[in-house]
């Protein structure tokens, strides 16, 4: 596999319009390219933006080397102009948004990106990838860990996705609040702990179940979690209590009825004397079968598939709109699409978060021109200065990314964390005209 | 970002149980690992295998260097002993499979690997990563491509996948007959033709859409396709013309009602002279949007979404399951899971697929043992070999897994291109018994 930079990751026709704004004179009009989703995925009370860190990350490296000149030449994407253009690029403008882990809602422009456009326009694809992957998880991980009411979730869903995917889904769920992932570049990456103990193959691959569990404890020691559901799952209780004591850590269900399955487990594991053995359930869930576990003595969860899958939305449905760009007389003008069904607002946006006065959000309120000014609490601004003439001035870390998305999840009305489909938990609202 | 090999794209479960393992003596034990899907995604008719080519490609990176064992050191993952293992590990085992491109179907045994326990158990998670990625893109992809009978379907959904998802997806739709993709990546690392020309923000810059069309035109040349839709289509179509002359290539609608509008855009391009300029319509396509689209005057699709998320089956469901192991005698013993929801059928599979007297598949014949004798066309062989002792023996190319997906699909009942929801369009029988 050819190893490319960044800026392959990128639509053809961001190159042919940077060839034709080029040569028209307009590549090096000054800019507004916004990031936001025009709604939410079906049902859904909030989003929760992720990514912003690791596009940033990838920033410096957004650049078109030898290799990447070499197939655009041969290709014939664009001519020998655009190549030499291509040559000196790096994005040198400026990038603000909204904190990575912020919940956002419809309208939100929770990405800024000014510069010419030509070096704007470039940024689009790659962006947008990061961050309608990242978010989409990062949403689905959010249900999940609040429907887990403080149980931990443990993401092991990497195989159900794309390789690399896998480890951006498991920053994205660590950043909504999952305790840990088990693959193990998460943690060689990310510092995101990892787990995970045997699968089901351990078990077969030796002469009996207990055999299977004497060499996980021998090796692993009794504080290891023992899946249980090779073969019969009482059985495999009580292997799992002979092999590893009535101190083993835990035991795994990953079939089954888990609800009745877990009952049953708790009083077996009890009667056996192993009252601080946990029990981890890891089949098929997603945040409505972690809710209806919440009666049943489960200790933790794991998610894969749901997970990794954006639990039905597998992308936030993020657009990166030109929203503002400099006239003929060198002042900036407000643009916006204008047919049919996808119009948007022109103009670089503020956003700010209304909070009522028990500190509940009631208004996301989006504007141009002046921000109101800070009233005491009332309103919390939502944006930050990431990137200054392509400099970059702070890069969201996982552990705060973590920490903004459980207060701003806090901050949200308590509609928010229904499960059941319904309105964005805060009303957006544009407020340009209030502004002006 | 720390760059990785893909041996840490791997659950931390297969570092532990090959930790156990050694120890217990059982990780020199001879394996056989299936990959299959218990069923299709709800109402899928045919799955379609993707990614081989791309995994075979990595398995001579899958090794752990001193970044990677530093990492499981540092963080504690496995002990002394494990590291000196992974130190040395290459897998040495073989792999065959079903051809990259093959229709699946319930229960295929589409990879399998054997090995000793320890080496085959570290490939399943990125195994599966790229198998159930691929091939779920690849499904959908197969049901776009069918739907569209002939015109050609253009891959666009870059920015709504995980940035390297994108470009796998790119790959896995041109392999069940897309013409292109808009990712550049897809070209250089595959060859894939690449396509694109201007998105919104290009009129959005100029000072008018003329101007824009016009810039367009004067630089990419006639041939080229304008978007039209930016302001009123109508006079869109109108710049359009003007700029580009009777011989545009394109016109692209990406937003409205495609139907009414391909009709009306047609006729006003015929008006107009332009009767060789083609309409490309790219706005939330599915394989259901193009069925009803295929009586309006459309020359080609693009899908983004929708093909990237695999159209309502984001993932394959594939899993790697352990089905024989060597016993305390030497000799392999089939094993499989007996629990409750999640039963599996044990031994190493032969598969083969029956035709009838008109060549059309009827049978998914899958069993354990001697497979039955080839007699002239009646049973299709499914099954190659791509690594030997641990050495590549045939890695699929691009272009070879998208003629061996049109011949299998041909092959199918009629039933397969239905795109209501159903049955599987071949059954599969597990034939073990027959055949010992």
């Amino acid at each position: 596999m050819i190893d490319l930079k960044p800026s392959m990751l990128t639509d053809q026709y961001e190159l042919t319009m940077v060839e034709a704004a080029l040569a028209s004179g307009a590549a090096q009009r000054r800019c507004v390219f916004e990031v936001f989703a025009r709604r939410l995925p079906d049902g859904r009370r909030y989003g929760v933006l992720a990514g912003t860190g690791r596009l940033l990350e990838q920033l410096a490296g957004f650049r078109f080397g030898d290799a990447e000149l070499a197939d655009l030449e041969r290709r014939q994407v664009v001519g020998a102009d655009t190549l030499r253009w291509l040559a000196d690029y790096r994005f040198s403008g400026d990038i603000t948004g909204y904190g990575e882990g912020e919940c956002y809602l419809p309208g939100s422009p929770v990405l800024t990106v000014e510069g010419s456009f030509a070096e704007a326009v470039l940024l689009e694809t790659f962006v947008l990838s990061v961050l309608n992957h990242d978010s989409a998880i990062a949403a689905a991980a959010s249900r999940m860990t609040a429907a887990a009411d403080g149980r931990p979730c443990l993401e092991m869903g990497a195989r159900r996705t794309h390789e690399e995917a896998g480890v951006a889904a498991a920053r994205a769920a660590y950043i909504a609040g999952f305790a840990g992932s088990s693959v193990l570049a998460a943690g060689a990456r990310y510092g995101i702990p990892t787990i995970g103990t045997a699968a089901h193959a351990f078990t077969l691959l030796h002469d009996s179940e207990l055999e299977a569990f004497a060499a996980q404890v021998a090796t692993l020691g009794s504080g290891t979690t023992l899946l249980v559901d090779t073969y019969d799952v009482t059985t495999g209780v009580e292997n799992a209590i002979k092999a590893g004591g009535t101190e083993l850590g835990a035991v795994r269900l990953d079939s089954g009825d888990l609800v009745v399955q877990a009952h049953a487990v708790r009083a077996q594991l009890d009667r056996l004397g192993a009252r601080n053995t946990r029990i981890v359930v890891t089949s098929d869930l997603d945040e409505f079968a972690i809710a209806a576990l919440a009666a049943a003595p489960v200790d933790s969860y794991g998610v894969g598939t749901q997970l990794v899958t954006g639990s039905g939305a597998p992308t936030a449905g993020m657009v990166y709109k030109l929203v503002a760009r400099e006239g003929r007389g060198g002042q900036m003008v407000p643009v916006a699409k204008k047919s049919t069904s996808k119009e948007s607002v022109g103009g670089r946006k503020w956003a700010v978060r209304r909070r009522d006065a028990h500190g509940v959000a009631d208004l996301e309120l989006i504007g141009t021109g002046s921000a109101p000014a800070p009233e005491g609490d009332e309103y919390r601004s939502l944006q930050r200065v990431f990137v200054t003439d392509g400099e970059i001035v702070e890069t969201p870390t996982v552990e705060g990314a973590r920490a903004l998305h459980e207060l701003s999840r806090a901050e949200l009305p308590v509609t928010a964390r229904q499960l059941s489909r319904g309105e964005a938990a805060v009303p957006t609202r544009f407020a340009q005209e209030d502004a002006r």
